[in-house]
């Protein structure tokens, strides 16, 4: 015999793009929602019984519906309203998780000034806060940047691991450290101000990372998540993935030539992971 | 004060292909290799002392070392034999988990018959494998495949959900039901041939798939889990994911055409998002 | 001063799935339709007058409309009734360009046969048609496949060509020859059957891959453009591009092993690439 | 019979990263780097000749030497000495097509100021270049940016259009106009600063699409070519590629609410394709 175990189901993709016109300039954000839900929806699988389910493509309106009433400006107020807008009308769910992903426009610089109406991608990073809301508790807010592409050309080291049979990495106190960054950051209560604390720990995050004299990607990735934590005082632990965009230094040799660090071919695959949760 | 919490690093995006030349035929895999290790690596987060850190480049060589001397001929018995092998290697290690996906490759047809040593990518699927070793246990073996694109023309109606303010979906008696599926199965204990494992519980589920009279996507995707369970003993249970593909009937109306369910519009997102998991 | 030269706009990434439902199966075909414009709209450049312009949205619904309309059940038939359609219909478009890409839809295999009404991808290949009708002129008819993966472990040499200060590549009498070929055909013609056509002109490039004894990339593009154009009359000339999907023998001697033409690793980049077109 | 028509080979995706390092600061380029050759190669075609091929490996091999060698700081000045390379070191080639595309690598702004040794990828947009050099004249030059993500929530409208049967779209006095553009241009004669010119290129972009009053896509198009043609005295002419990034306004009377041209939902596809060059 089988029976379910684990299950959720809701609506992935909804894009939605909000302008508010002020006089002056407009506030535009565009955003990606995931809407997931826990709750009593066994009889749907065993028996087909759809009596209980919020059909995901009304999940889908519910977003457009309150992107317009909503007053939110970050994108954790919306989270956290989508959230609690679903458990109170939904007496059938238990747990719902929303996540919203912020594209990362800007202003577009126009005669050395910031053009009111006019934006450009200004990275493939994108912000990010997930939500998760079990009836009768708090939310939990964790919020993150996705992807931010960084990368430095000094004060990077890698000695002194363990070297066997297999061994064919030479040594390097001095190389190129590339990676594709993503943070996730706990909150163990609200900021007074979830931009600012997001930009606080992102500035924190660059900082480090510039300033670093790195022995290898974890040992960056430590004090990155240290100087995080003590950036955000409401920031319960932060958690780093730091995958190696990779520059391999180019041997030269072959024809003739030297390479004093400066020729590298940047290569996708394959390559390291690192990823470490840092806490209080 | 900040201190490490979990924390894994490893090598992905290794590639291997392996060549095996029969009198008759060759047998070619092509594999993509994930490793991740737990265990004793806080100095290198802490102190940048890396005197415990197996580098990622080395084990990417293990997988190339491994795969000339193994003679493994499932992506299973490869997963285990690397993670066993960097187990015995490596006392610092705690746990390691090794992924294989493998692409599906089969022959390609010339003049009706399957032609011994040319092959023609068949489809974006991939057979996948999960292995965890913590030392001194034994392994735990998920399997799977990810991303499988199937669609059913007919026998798939939604009906029956909850209305509310916010509701637009019409019902539908025979609707196009399309989902990208990925299975991931536990095994309880070995099965006496993995392929042949694998085999039965894909045939399994796009049977399963093909047959059904679908009351919704949750009510199919436990349909199958079922059957998968009754197909293969050794599986403990199965998590199927079916995100929707998608296929919106085109209001036709207003060019003066009826649409007998017969022209569609298929969109990437939003799209709906279904997983569970079925035990027995 | 300024003014404007070539020019062309319209819609692309139009998709749309038919399904003819017969009493005993159902054909269904998913497609993805592009449509752009040449004429007489210089003065939406230069003046924002917009009087001869067609909305992108329009073409859009055109595709719906015909979709319903039409008995087309080749994408080649299709591309030509939308192309004449604009034309019949728009004075002011001298030249119309469609094309046609349809998905690799197979119908699924279910206790050893195939099944009426579901469907399986079955490749990453997409099978094209692009279709250039200029008023007043018959329609310039192009056909063909792209993206088709495949490859051969052996019957693949490399040698003799140009050595210089940076040659690094060892000759190879026997390697491993991967392409993700695109061919396009032009019909001086119309064939009795554009599916046929299709299908032989295929077939024929992956039986000539197979059963070559390959001397290089080009040599085999060359017999397989050679072939095509005998199997199917109407054909007047093909272009075949064919990427390296490159597998590199891997150095096992640094770990003490041999590597007697078994393990490889693919790579995406960087790669050769190779594109001809073979005329009668 | 069949014989051989256009045909060209080379290599593609050969990624190299050259970092120059002042005293003060460093200097990084990451560049993408084609090479295509033209020439003399029919009897490798035909015969499996491979007497007068320059293997692409090699192509890649010539790519990081001359890095090395090079003091070219822009991507026109490298594409243009390859391309010299290549046709002074191999008789047999009679034409050969450079192209170099450039990341968006920005320094990291701490603490307010330009990190001199840390970098952040600030765009999808790729800086490029496309040099043509057939043997016994100059080469051709052109330059461009690909895939500049840019949106401005007012100042466009769309007007005026066809409208017939099967027309759906309203008109609309102000809606969002968002567009991935890609421009290339080429130099009649080589600027005296191929970044200068560059730099003046895309600010004039920015600033004509910010500050237009957009009737249509064409309408603006038009007006940036022009600006360009302007700002840069040696652009011969300028071919901007378009393609909307359409943000549909959600129709919200349907919940109850009105949506006075503030919620939108931004969709990839089908989308709208618009390309001109504009000429002296």
């Amino acid at each position: 015999m089988a029976r379910l175990g684990e299950n959720r189901y809701g609506k992935a993709r909804v894009r939605v793009m909000k302008v508010v016109r002020h006089a002056t300039h407009h506030a535009m954000k565009e955003w990606d929602v995931l809407v997931l839900l826990h709750g009593d929806f066994d009889s749907c699988f065993t028996t087909g019984d759809n009596s209980k389910i919020l059909p995901t493509d009304t999940m889908k309106n519910t977003v457009y519906y309150l992107a317009r009433e909503s007053k939110s400006e970050t994108l954790e107020h919306f989270a956290i309203e989508l959230a609690e807008y679903i458990i109170a009308n939904n007496p059938q769910v238990l747990k719902v998780s929303t996540e919203v992903a912020e594209k990362n426009w800007k202003q577009v610089i126009v005669d050395g000034a910031s053009h009111a109406t006019t934006y450009q991608l200004a990275g493939p990073e994108l912000h990010t806060t997930q939500v998760t809301l079990e009836r009768g508790s708090k939310p939990e807010i964790h919020s993150g940047i996705d992807g931010l592409v960084i990368l430095k050309t000094t004060k990077s080291a890698f000695t002194g691991y363990i070297k066997d049979k297999l061994t064919t990495l030479p040594e390097s106190t001095d190389r190129i450290f590339g990676t594709r960054a993503t943070a996730t950051w706990k909150y163990s209560e609200p900021p007074a101000d979830y931009a600012a604390s997001r930009e606080a720990a992102i500035a924190t995050l660059l900082k480090v990372f510039a300033e670093h004299d790195s022995l290898s990607v974890q040992h960056t990735l430590f004090d990155i998540g240290k100087a995080m934590l003590a950036a955000v005082p409401q920031m319960e632990s932060v958690t780093l993935a730091m995958p190696n965009l990779h520059c391999l230094l180019v041997d030269l040799n072959r024809f003739g030539q030297d390479n004093p660090n400066q020729i590298f071919v940047p290569t996708d695959e394959p390559h390291g992971y690192i990823e470490a949760t840092i806490e209080r």
